[in-house]
């Protein structure tokens, strides 16, 4: 295993660049604070973390972490730059786990440091050896959807927790209505006492399969299945002897070693969905950027994952959502050419109105287009709701602006909110 | 289920607190941006979080973080206060992934805030039933290392990566030799191709095996098995089959569920290593506290975790420090009466210089002591090292001041640099 990989890192530190990239390369490889017996010339050669590139970016006012310390040189100026190290594989192998704890590790807590953030990881492809990747991907979702030239379009299961399994039901039965083409748990609703897991997608299943002989229509149902281990393994077993086509999981609630357990024994996509990203994610200063998150987790075995929407209601910036959901499309791998490629989900606030922007900066359909108000609350209803953010899509894809579209095409026309 | 669980949060808002707890309420539980149908009274009676109490801290001249919106009331006066607030356990059921979900979940991304740190939880001790909890915390694990009355005096093996089986088990030897009661592996070695996990521990339980037939001696040597879930149970066969005395895991590799299994599976104590902590937990605008995060960790079944130490070479403040340590010792449930107790773990930076203070602080000796340069640099040689800490700690335990104690100790005045 002479492979590398490599992290790269926003820093912000009153050090020299130099040193504190070396401090970084030492604390996560052969390093400790003081050079122990042993410590040979040749082993630091053969395993020392290597300091790869240093790109210098500015200067910050005041530091943005607390608890850093400042050199002895009496500097005060902190700077920030983006710093990347790499790692041969030979110091932890072909393991996630032991990854994570390498380019993450005790880093955010080193001293020198008053930011310190994981941009992004590149590993190479021996790690497929290991790890299986998505099973279903983009081709294998539309697929099982019956999905083609367009995106799938979503929707999500409210009140989050409330309902009884019977309640669902008859919820997704309003949905199944409107003719979207998936449907999802809320990620807070997965084996409540009220509404156990078990039961609800029995009663739900059973809609969707009577919609199915009604209609021909297959709608993608992602069970939110978090939860123990076995608890996962005999939840999956379930959806896929009830004619389910999709499995919903929590990634920060279960973790790596789990999805790989349950990426090996699943026969339906895996539905990531990213809560609690924010804690990692939100803060410029500190944690892992989404660019580097997703790449563990489509290794893993994911086939889908939430990157939320443009204009959505949450924190985070148009420029960042499209990032994370081009990232998504993007192969992780030049060789073998196994690109690992994902559904972008899209999401929160997500109506006809977010359409030609999504498409313009995406330039695919190959994505998720998640809408709950955007279709309920549509003024001639729900099937009005889907049909008019398929009608937008079809004018982006087609280079029509949506106001034209909607000449002739009322349900698109009352979303836009034109005037007759 | 009529029990409810609290959790507590530091927030950071230009929008009432009133306002903004109450979002916080309802997107983790029944609430979604819009009111939907089904959305009625009696169901957000039953289930909806609920805003317990509001602290105001003062006021903040900047935001914490990017992204987070003003009111339309035109106020731009950003307000810190603590939330509490609680859920019904009927919406998430027993489940330690999907109550991560609720009170982490989608929170930190909410754009009415620009801070937003989770604090602390408080769970009822129904989660035994589901939970193990640690199965040798303080009492089984001094039992184990045959130490009473003081702390456990630790070191670990160094360089980090590099060395092979047998050249680790050489430096065990070294630091079997200075009477040392606890050994651990770095979190950066697990299984790299150069040092296999059970090559190695063959090679380090030989010694410690031979240490003891000559001594009576057992030392606890943390094997760290951080990896798969298959292999995490593989490798814990084989220390356990070796005569070995603990396994290590670093936490937020693994995941909750695998820490599930490997609890359930394990008859050692289990090393948790919170590497990557400061992800989440350095920064005080966004994240989790030690606090929170080690309760979800001592009741999936972890017996001793780390809590950096006094004067450490990390970022992180004593006052910090000692809260951590002092959780770890607080009971966590009133009824029944099962605390779930672990031991804290004291490592970075630590020597006699620390001992007195960190007595005081913690008032008892019910914690790891974990030395390097303190253990391996002593000028009189790695046992000198061990026997100045363990007359350290009798000295503070008897209220005697260290440069006392020292006279006719040349071990600790040695380790203090006292000139003879």
């Amino acid at each position: 295993m002479t492979e590398r990989i490599t992290a790269s890192y926003w820093i912000e530190t009153a050090f020299g660049l130099q040193d504190a990239a070396a401090t970084m390369a030492g604390e996560q490889s052969t390093g400790t604070f003081v050079r122990v017996p042993g410590e040979t010339d040749e082993l630091r050669e053969a395993y020392a973390a290597r300091v790869e590139e240093i790109i210098e970016l500015g200067q910050v006012s005041s530091p943005s972490l607390p608890g850093s310390g400042l050199p002895k040189n009496g500097n005060t100026i902190r700077r920030t730059a983006r710093v990347t190290l790499s790692w041969p594989i030979a110091n932890f192998g072909l393991s996630l786990p032991n990854l994570l704890a390498t380019i993450a590790g005790n880093l955010s807590e080193l001293k020198a440091f008053s930011g310190l953030k994981l941009l992004d990881i590149k590993l190479p492809s021996i790690f497929l050896d290991k790890y299986q990747g998505p099973q279903f991907g983009v081709a294998g979702t539309r697929k099982l959807a019956g999905v083609y030239n367009r995106p799938i379009i979503g929707t999500i299961i409210k009140p989050s927790v409330g309902f009884s399994p019977e309640a669902t039901a008859e919820q997704v039965k309003v949905l199944l209505a409107s003719g979207v083409d998936f449907i999802k748990d809320d990620e807070l609703q997965s084996d409540g006492p009220h509404c156990p897991f078990d039961k609800r997608v029995k009663a739900v299943m059973k809609v969707i399969r009577e919609h199915r002989d009604k209609t021909g229509k297959m709608v993608m149902y992602a069970a939110n299945l978090t939860g123990e281990i076995d608890e996962m393994l005999a939840r999956h077993d379930l959806v896929l002897a009830e004619g389910g086509t999709c499995i919903m999981a929590s990634l920060n609630s279960i973790g790596l070693p789990a999805l790989k357990v349950l990426r090996a024994h699943s026969q339906l996509p895996i539905h990531g969905h990213r809560n609690g990203w924010g804690m990692l994610g939100r803060s410029p200063a500190i944690g892992m950027s989404f660019i580097a998150y997703q790449k563990l987790w489509r290794l893993a075995g994911i086939d889908h994952t939430h990157v939320n929407g443009l204009d959505n209601k949450f924190c985070e910036e148009n420029d960042s959502v499209i990032a994370s959901a081009q990232e998504c499309l993007t192969p992780m791998f030049d060789k073998p050419a196994i690109g690992c490629e994902i559904m972008p989900v899209f999401s929160s606030g997500q109506s006809v109105h977010q359409v030609a922007k999504t498409y313009a900066a995406m330039g695919t359909t190959d994505l998720m287009y998640a809408a709950g108000g955007g279709i309920l609350a549509h003024p001639m209803g729900p099937a009005a709701g889907v049909t008019s953010l398929m009608q937008a899509w079809e004018a982006a894809v087609s280079g029509v602006l949506a106001h034209e579209a909607a000449i002739g095409q009322p349900e698109l026309a009352a979303a836009l909110g034109v005037k007759r």
